[in-house]
């Protein structure tokens, strides 16, 4: 509560249409909040001590905001946010937008499989050059063997897209070995990832980044993927030894599609820009620029809005601690 | 029958694997008739005069096969062959592939609509250019209204596929309207085309080569599409007035996504190959470089081979007049 009494709502998020700005400042003012709307994080600064509840990616603000008590993250991970004192130390409560993804990062998923297996980059250089060479290879997504780690909200909408191709099978490997929806003809745990490797035609990552999945794809998992097995990764870079992946793309051994990196942007005279094998997109499998994606953010902010101004436990509460 | 009383089977598949042949050798010779693999149509000029079976999609050899009784395409289109003199007189019959592309084909389309859609030519072109440019606006299957022109196999598998994106709807658009496997939300008679169009945020096209299907999408029909609808075709060019769909291209008002042309290659010079808002590939979606297709289409000819053989109406009987 600010010095004046007033419950401040500070939101940064300018992909919001107006219906959802005035859906929220209808929601937000109807339980007596005030709501203050921002472009920028910078610009969010000016009110931030006062600021009761946040709608915003911005660690910066978290850790400026003395009076925090929720932070709703439009982000799927909460990487950037759990090392903030008033998480830790159970002042303020931290939401994330898990759920709003899972549409728009299954599409980018498939579109970036096919690309691979229908070898898309070659005959688009082709078209490019007026040039009409056909036969090229090609593999499918129909009788592939997929595994996908990380069986949350994105790793389902995936299979659930995946298993219309009819592939020979759908893996689902997960901290807790569980098999939501039945949606997977087989699920295991991650101490058991390095069983089910050697049997991959198509690895997919999903998974937070925590200490736990650092680097869970390394050299020695690598090594164990088939000749030609293709890596997707849309979660965090942080999840595959980049440097053992670059070594077997550039061998021609395996094949990845990577939206996510160590280090972002990829700095200039890193080896993947011109690797070998690999497909690059920046970091846009889950970006906001989906109108879909903005408006189930705002609806499960509202949602758990309503509950917090009624006193209620909030639905997309994070675990700082497991980091997800 | 040749001279010598030998039933010959010219087969001229280069794309066939070694078990494959042996599959058509053993089927072929139980039933006292002679194989002949061939490399090319030229090499298999030979032998054609004397052949009862052609497994071949090549309409010189049609003409030269003087005592063709049976001729196998393995395309899913006859219309390079619906006018040769034996079908059109009964001396031989014609069976097609239809059936062996729908996977491919639905590959295909799913990844032209997402590179579509999620402008992936434009990310691509940044990250040639090492460059880290995010937050392009995209769209996505999820909530489209999809329109299928031509509900065959190709058409059915599109639509199996689609399904699971979860788009508002399919509407299926063919000759007699049925709605087959109950795939389509809505099913529509071609003569009914102009109805739906204007509710089409994606249109796909998987139709043969007929007089009837000539340049079915016109200026008219173009016209009636929605502001950004996106055309699909993986059928034949000559379903589109390309002409009058370039003017829509080129005004930034509708996109294409195109596998087939009234011309192809794609002649030089013409304003296609760098038209905007057109994504080309090179008549690759149903190319017979994946394994599973050769398999298919193996299969069936040998199915029918069986039949014919033991004197059975052939199931995968082209209707010559029709044009598939």
């Amino acid at each position: 509560m600010s010095e004046t009494g007033t419950r401040i709502v500070t939101i940064v998020l300018p992909e919001t249409t107006e219906a959802q700005r005035m859906a929220i400042e209808n929601t937000v003012t109807g339980y007596g909040f005030e709501p203050r709307f921002y472009e920028s994080p910078q610009a969010a600064e000016e009110t931030i001590k006062d600021t009761e509840v946040l709608f915003s990616m911005s660690s910066k603000l978290a850790a400026m905001a003395e009076n925090l008590r929720w932070q709703c993250s439009p982000s799927a991970g909460i990487d950037h946010l759990r090392n903030c004192e008033v998480f830790k130390n159970g002042q303020a409560v931290l939401t994330c937008s898990s759920g709003a993804y899972g549409v728009t990062i299954s599409e980018h998923i498939i579109m970036m499989i096919l690309e691979v297996l229908r070898r898309q980059s070659d005959y688009r250089t082709i078209v490019q050059a007026h040039q009409w060479t056909r036969n090229l290879p090609v593999r499918s997504i129909y009788g592939s063997r997929i595994v996908l780690l990380g069986t949350g909200d994105i790793g389902q909408a995936a299979a659930v897209r995946l298993r219309s191709f009819a592939p020979a099978s759908l893996t689902g490997v997960s901290r807790s070995g569980s098999n939501p929806g039945l949606l997977f003809d087989k699920a295991v745990q991650v101490k058991d990832l390095n069983s089910v490797l050697p049997d991959a035609d198509i690895l997919i990552l999903s998974l937070p980044a925590t200490p736990e999945t650092r680097r869970i794809i390394g050299k020695e998992q690598l090594a164990l993927l088939p000749d030609d097995a293709l890596i997707v990764n849309v979660g965090r870079g942080i999840c595959i030894d980049q440097k053992a992946l670059e070594e077997e793309l550039s061998a021609r051994r395996l094949y990845a599609a990577l939206d996510v990196f160590e280090t972002e942007p990829i700095p200039e005279g890193d080896p993947f820009w011109d690797c070998p094998n690999l497909l690059i997109t920046p970091h846009v499998a889950g970006d906001s620029a989906l109108p879909y994606t903005v408006e189930k953010v705002v609806q499960q902010f509202l949602e758990d809005f309503v509950r917090y101004a009624e006193g209620k436990p909030l639905l997309h509460q994070a675990d700082v601690a497991r980091g997800y």
